[in-house]
């Protein structure tokens, strides 16, 4: 039975969604849960389910938490009797696999990183977002955030650890790697994608050369590659662009339909269209690079973004994705050195 | 009347969507229009269009011109008699007041920067295109790819060549220009944007600090500002989403609503919708920065797109936005020279 440690206190409606994505979780997939936060708290919101004591699940003390509003970087140096603390240190102590959180996402980033350390070989961790794609099976991007500036070798490193996910989590075959750039010939480019060129080809991966914004939703490659900062203005220009494509579609279709019935058709559309590409049917973006299991979730998830976080911590855990990131990097590194001294 | 040269060889049906373009924009807004390429292609495609010699059409001769497949920096060096850069010629020597064409758009904007020649104290040009936003009014964003990596100096430049763009052509008052970064805290950015808040802080402009990618679709902006790496991927990515949104939402609506009814009852919305965001309707982007006016046009633009990028070109002309351009980048120099001798 795999262990994944929630932090009962992060999210924007904690710990109600963590405490019933918890309940779900242990009674569908048989995770054994850890729900890390104020103990009475904890309690008094699992008491509002029956029969949770026959679930594989326990709770655990830790006298503070990080709220949205704390500076991360202070929060984390300061409170070290966190929620999230507490569960990293049980990822990192063996008690758990991974660990869960919809809090503070650069209190989560520090804390894991800090707390649970990173996998031999990779110098940042990489948050990876699954985007949806129109042939159903969606494209990872990575990074989106965990880190600003990158390096080429850093992009280098993203890709072998995108593609070791996609294999893994999505049973991608060869999973094909593109650079994240403004045009598909290898000259179009800034500075530093250029410069991740040759080391993307340099690597044991399907790398596909350059793939631009719109490929990233056709489903003609599995991962994506890019710099932090980019990648966050990709994550965040796609939910403003699905935003007002609903917005305007509705208005269309409520104008060319007539009145109650068109609402009413228009309604059943949306609602079946907002399933496809619910962010909660994810469960929460994978920080990839630390050691142990980290899955970050929207501040906003609800009971079933957290359900399907902790199975996406379970899936992850029980993968061992981690060594064969190691192990991909050491042979890349050392086919490297072998290529200098030849 | 306000003189517009068209590179009628330009786009993928070149002269076809050119010649249709031009005889609309000639008939329905009064503009005169000196239609550049080889004189018989152009003159036979014109005769198709019954009366066309009573409105306000020339053809001017060009015996080159610049393909898609070329490549730009080569083109524009080995063909000197290119539409292209004869159409620019026309506007350099004053006979006609902007170019616009739908044709390799790296050779479009080298040519126009080295034939017409920079405004005095801008840099590098920019393309600043329109987004769709919820509240019908669109926010302009820039450099959406004029340039590659740009310079914190460059950053400044653009918000001040945007800020005009807004006011005279979208009559915005006092126009909110915003830089796009990864979180709406100051502290929140790549070297770049850190190191271009200030000058954007000491600018002659309404400047709100950092916006999301989120942001450029919500109305909250008039004026998104970023280098051009990054908004020619916010630009492919927002074409990518809205296609996959539409794609699953036509789905869910053709299983919502019951076969023949709702496939007829959809294709009613999605036209209406595609009417509203559609490209040719904004009839191409402006490179501003360069003298005279150049407005580039999207390869596979029809002529309705041809037509509102003539429009656009005479509205750019007769708002003579370089002199406001030249004017507020030398007050800025010297407000700017002021404080460091102080």
């Amino acid at each position: 039975m795999v262990t994944i440690a929630v932090d009962a206190m992060g999210g924007d409606h904690a710990p109600r969604s963590e405490v019933s994505g918890a309940i779900e979780a242990a009674r569908l997939y048989g995770v054994r849960v850890l729900l890390v936060g104020l103990q009475d708290v904890v309690v008094r919101e699992l008491n509002q389910h029956k029969g949770w004591k026959k679930l594989p699940i326990e709770v655990v003390h830790a006298s503070q938490y990080i709220t949205m509003e704390d500076s991360a970087a202070k929060a984390v140096r300061t409170k070290k009797d966190s929620s999230i603390r507490v569960a990293s240190r049980l990822v990192r102590d063996g008690v758990a696999a991974g660990v869960t959180s919809a809090g503070n996402t650069g209190a989560v980033m520090a804390t894991a990183k800090m707390v649970q350390g990173m996998v031999h070989g990779v110098e940042r961790p990489a948050l990876a977002s699954p985007m949806p794609t129109i042939t159903g099976k969606p494209t990872i991007i990575l990074d989106v955030g965990a880190n600003v500036d990158s390096s080429p070798k850093m992009l280098a490193q993203f890709a072998i650890m995108g593609g070791i996910y996609s294999r893994a989590i999505l049973h991608t075959d060869s999973p094909r790697v593109g650079l994240l750039s403004i045009g598909e010939e290898e000259h179009k480019g800034n500075e530093l994608t250029k410069a991740a060129t040759p080391l993307l080809k340099s690597l044991p991966i399907n790398f596909i050369g350059n793939v631009e914004g719109r490929d990233i939703y056709k489903g003609v490659v599995d991962v994506v590659v890019c710099d932090g900062f980019t990648g966050n203005v990709v994550l965040k220009v796609s939910e403003g662009v699905a935003d007002v494509v609903k917005h305007l579609l509705r208005d269309s279709l409520m104008s060319t339909l007539s009145g109650r019935a068109g609402a009413f058709l228009a309604r059943g559309a949306f609602k079946d269209f907002k399933k496809r590409i619910d962010y909660s049917e994810y469960g929460g973006v994978p920080l990839l690079g630390v050691r142990g299991v980290c899955i970050i979730c929207h501040g906003s998830s609800n009971g079933n973004a957290m359900k399907n976080a902790i199975r996406v911590a379970a899936e992850f855990a029980s993968q061992d994705l981690n060594t064969k990131i190691e192990s991909d990097l050491a042979q890349w590194t050392s086919s490297r050195l072998a290529a200098r001294v030849e």
